[in-house]
């Protein structure tokens, strides 16, 4: 199983509500560096996964909607909480989309998994992985 | 498949017994930098595998009896190697029974495994990860 | 000149006035991840700069009144842009207060200077340092 | 599953053949920093996977052939492109016989799979993972 | 002083003459990762020593001519080994002069000195250090 | 200015006196991941501060009397509190020896200052820097 992972990272302000949070109820931010892994079982003919300049391009169009945003006030996050892992979670089903319809290079079918990671800071993270297909 | 991670440490001292060990057989130590990983298969209610805050409190209250401790003087661990492929899974073993006793603020049976890694420096690191139930 | 320097981090909202600023210029925010160096001529007579256990103590007071906030909302800072490198002359000026002050553990002449710096990404960093005296 | 991982790098030079690479067709370098990571079920007598100092000596004995080479000159490599996904297979491939030949001091079968990790930056890094039987 | 630092990275191939380099006497390569610090006495109106934006895009353009290439084959590296703390410099010199040229977003004179840094490996790195004028 | 600086790690146990050091008065332990930067004004003929394999083996031979010890029980340091600050400073002495004798490669007058970094763990290290003459 091969896997190429590239990094990049939004800023963004948001708030959550339930007494879990604690003071992170408060409207606060959050610098997420972000780690998006593509997960193939072979290699295509250039010896690559997909291409790792590609696999850039991707995660800075999916992450372009979220940078320097309140995500308090993006309405397709309308009453939920985006939390580390929720965000991992919609920055997968956004490249899932992008790898299925065979937006990266590749024909969809080659590709099996993906995981996101979102770093908050250099004592906590979280991710999410899932099959493609 | 969600997964948060928290980081903590401990600083310890301890010896290894067996031939195996070369010089690591003496009395020396180490800082461990912890990472345990909670996963389960669905978020709650709050978007949360379980609250970060809570993670680190009971990753603290694991690493509490062993912090600035010589392992070798622990009776728990008489007639043991204290490596850090050991200290991996009784740190996991502490916390799975907080996660399976829902202790860790949600439901055992919603939380899935758990992965504790140790670094023990910059260049070799370990790690024991399985299921809870 | 010996130095210890300790590590803890923030979590904010903020937005910036002035067009160089671009996107930044919207509400958005940061995880500063923060370094606190302490810089001394000679050791004390425990061998220490100052504790680390109370240097962490020092930083974490400090950055309290700072942690889950927005900034824009924080009156000390009207008219200021909370950028990466004001942010660290601010925990500077807070720190060196506490350090002249003799409340470090050491009397505040012993005290040289005062390092802060803020990291707001993994390609991003900002940092203020004076001498205290 | 027990874990252990261990660091160390090479330096090398390498081309790569296809469009999909871009300006990495012309002859350019890598500094790839390689984890290589042992996986077993149970831990031996010793309470280890394997010799963390002999894991670090298979891995530097795999690693030299290729550290300060042009990877093009290497007739092994005849005809491939020697990406950082292909590079991990290549080294995973020699640990694995290592592994499966009882070299790393414990019985092959006891031994289950092993993890290779190029990181060839900050931004950027590629592995492979598979079972030893 | 205050210091803002960003990051980018080089993957080139080139080799040493001298019997010093050993083995990195032959072809070889190697990813730097650049951090490039931009050090003023004081902030600007806008809060900042120059924008962090603006600070990458000059290391961009800075690092364009050298990424992908066999640094022996730049004529202006011409009898020149350039090693980690060599280009550490090289990259210093094209930065210091756009600084002094007042093209960094704020008059030359503002700005005080630059630090740049090459990181070759996880444990090794090299850097540049001095004032503009 | 120019600086290469070069990692390596030892491992040990010992304990503090005094009760600034609250829990680590007991015998504990460490993974001090060292630091070594090599300080010149200028560039010798080959290009380089010194050679970065004879700076590594330079520093492995510096921590070899420390790493898997118990510092508790090394003579030359009866007395003192081996803190993270303190053998920062035995190591740069050790280190400012030999490169005054000559021993790193280069005439000792043309290196001009030597600083030592020990990190204790992911949140706090300590350094000492001075010059050599």
């Amino acid at each position: 199983m091969f896997t190429i992972e590239v990094r990049d990272h939004i800023m963004i302000a948001h708030s959550f509500r339930g007494p879990v949070f604690g003071p992170a109820q408060a409207l606060h931010g959050a610098t997420f560096v972000v780690d998006a892994a593509f997960i193939a079982d072979a290699l295509d003919a250039n010896g690559i996964v997909i291409d790792i300049g590609l696999a850039h391009d991707a995660l800075k169009a999916m992450l372009g909607p979220l940078n320097y945003r309140n995500l308090d006030e993006i309405p397709e996050f309308n009453g939920k909480n985006t939390t580390t892992e929720f965000l991992s979670k919609h920055i997968y089903d956004g490249l899932a989309n992008a790898a299925r319809a065979g937006e990266l290079g590749r024909p969809g079918v080659e590709l099996k998994a993906l995981r996101i990671t979102l770093s908050e800071s250099h004592i906590a993270r979280a991710s999410y992985e899932a099959p493609l297909w």
